[in-house]
């Protein structure tokens, strides 16, 4: 039996597997040979640390010969269940397979809602999801803001701050948030378009110029996929030692709360790894 | 006034800068400028993600390279000191200088060495961590001065210039520090003992009269740099926010607990920068 599976073949589950391997843990990392398409779709990566290559791509790169040089392989394969059995897990996935494990490390980042023409495919060249790791980019730009909840009014705000001018779309009844340099509009989105980068959102019948769009939503409850699984706002809840609320099961990356980023990813997917390696010496 | 301190210039504290930068908040980040010692001294590291180079020594070149490149320059010093004030924080160093800023980000590392049987309770009564703040104390008296790195020999050279006597304690090998009225002494000191104030030194079956036991070490346990700050089993107590008890003081890295592992630092570093980010954003 496998000492553990690694949904998810991001940053942040790349990291719990070199550390699984560095203490001689057997496991299979589940995820896609491209490893992450968020990591390579990101346009400039400057804060993280000993990182000095500039692009996702470039970091995906060395992902990829680091893996290779500690042999480790991802195995290609998307999880679409996940079952606590007695002292074991079983992991459905999408390609019919069932693989067993005595732990679980969910790495298989955060699930966004319904999303916009155009969302997925600008994003990490104009559209962003996350207002602080992003926000520095626009200074003095224009930039749309489509905020879901009023929990994220903050963010809006802070990103008002930063732009030249903001549109804002608020998806929530009772917006509070004002500037002089915001204009609100209560139309739902339609459309991201562009060239390289973004250029336009739309809504209504009609268009506005844009050079990045931010989109504020809370994330897609993951126990969809792990039934029983305690989250938070969207997110899985863990502790600072990256256990859920599932003995046996942790979880690492932004499927656990933002920030989204790689160091914080990391970070977790190291913590998770010593985690389960004690899991394992304690339950014998 | 400064939006951060950041207080070691080890990984952690150093993804916390890269993360400030991005953010176009204020800092100053505390340190050496050969960063960290414990990084320089890794002979390998193979489980910090997307990192090819093998050696810490290398781990380091990149980060001075990285730090050059975003134009983050180290601060050469070492925080004594931490007070919180009404909306802001004075750090006090040992080269007597003091620095405000909205918030602090603790990097400093874990303390290093057990503590001695009586080092925490004659604390501030002839127990003490700096040589330059407490020295002048000790004028014609006699001391003892235990030093864990050769590092901190000239403050030693310091101390014993002032006091009458000197027996020094060297925890480390090629001790070169001599003078006419210092005695070395290749032991373990075991306690201290006292009634108001500090009076013996014990190290093996013997005891030594003394005023006053310097201890001269890498990091200081947090509790003393930080009055009121909480600690659990020696390590400051963090959320997953890396937020302490104390508003606006957020800690990183090896002194928030184990695993004592880069990734871990760097991911908590970078989930203090965007708390700070956040902090500031709400008590403007």
């Amino acid at each position: 039996m496998l000492d553990c599976i690694i949904i998810g073949s991001g940053i942040g589950g790349i990291s719990s597997a070199l550390t699984l391997k560095a203490n001689g843990k057997s496991f299979v990392l589940l995820g896609s040979k491209d490893l992450s398409v968020k990591i390579t779709r990101a346009e400039k990566v400057n804060n993280y640390p000993a990182f000095l290559g500039g692009s996702g791509e470039e970091l995906c790169s060395l992902l990829k010969t680091q893996l290779e040089r500690e042999e480790i392989t991802v195995k290609e394969g998307r999880a679409t269940g996940v079952y606590a059995l007695k002292d074991k897990f079983a992991v459905i996935t999408q390609e019919n397979e069932t693989l067993e494990a005595r732990t679980i490390i969910l790495a298989c980042g955060v699930e966004s809602g319904k999303r916009i023409d155009g969302e997925t495919e600008f994003l990490g060249r104009g559209v962003s999801y996350c207002a602080t790791c992003d926000g520095f980019l626009y200074k003095n730009k224009k930039i749309a803001v489509i905020c879901l909840s009023k929990a994220f009014e903050h963010e809006a705000e802070y990103l008002s701050k930063i732009a030249d001018k903001t549109y804002l779309f608020p998806l929530y009844k009772g917006v509070e948030l004002t500037g002089d340099n915001i204009e609100k509009i209560i139309k739902m989105p339609t459309k991201i378009v562009g060239g390289k980068r973004v250029e336009k959102i739309f809504y209504a019948d009609k268009e506005l110029d844009v050079d990045g769009v931010f989109i504020l939503k809370e994330s897609l409850p993951p126990e969809t996929l792990v039934a029983g699984l305690e989250t938070e706002n969207g997110h899985v809840k863990i502790n600072r030692n990256t256990e859920t609320n599932l003995s046996g099961l942790f979880a690492v990356g932004d499927i656990t709360g933002r920030p989204y980023q790689y160091a914080k990813a990391v970070g977790e997917g190291n913590v998770a790894a010593h985690a389960v390696t004690e899991f394992l010496n304690k339950n014998i």
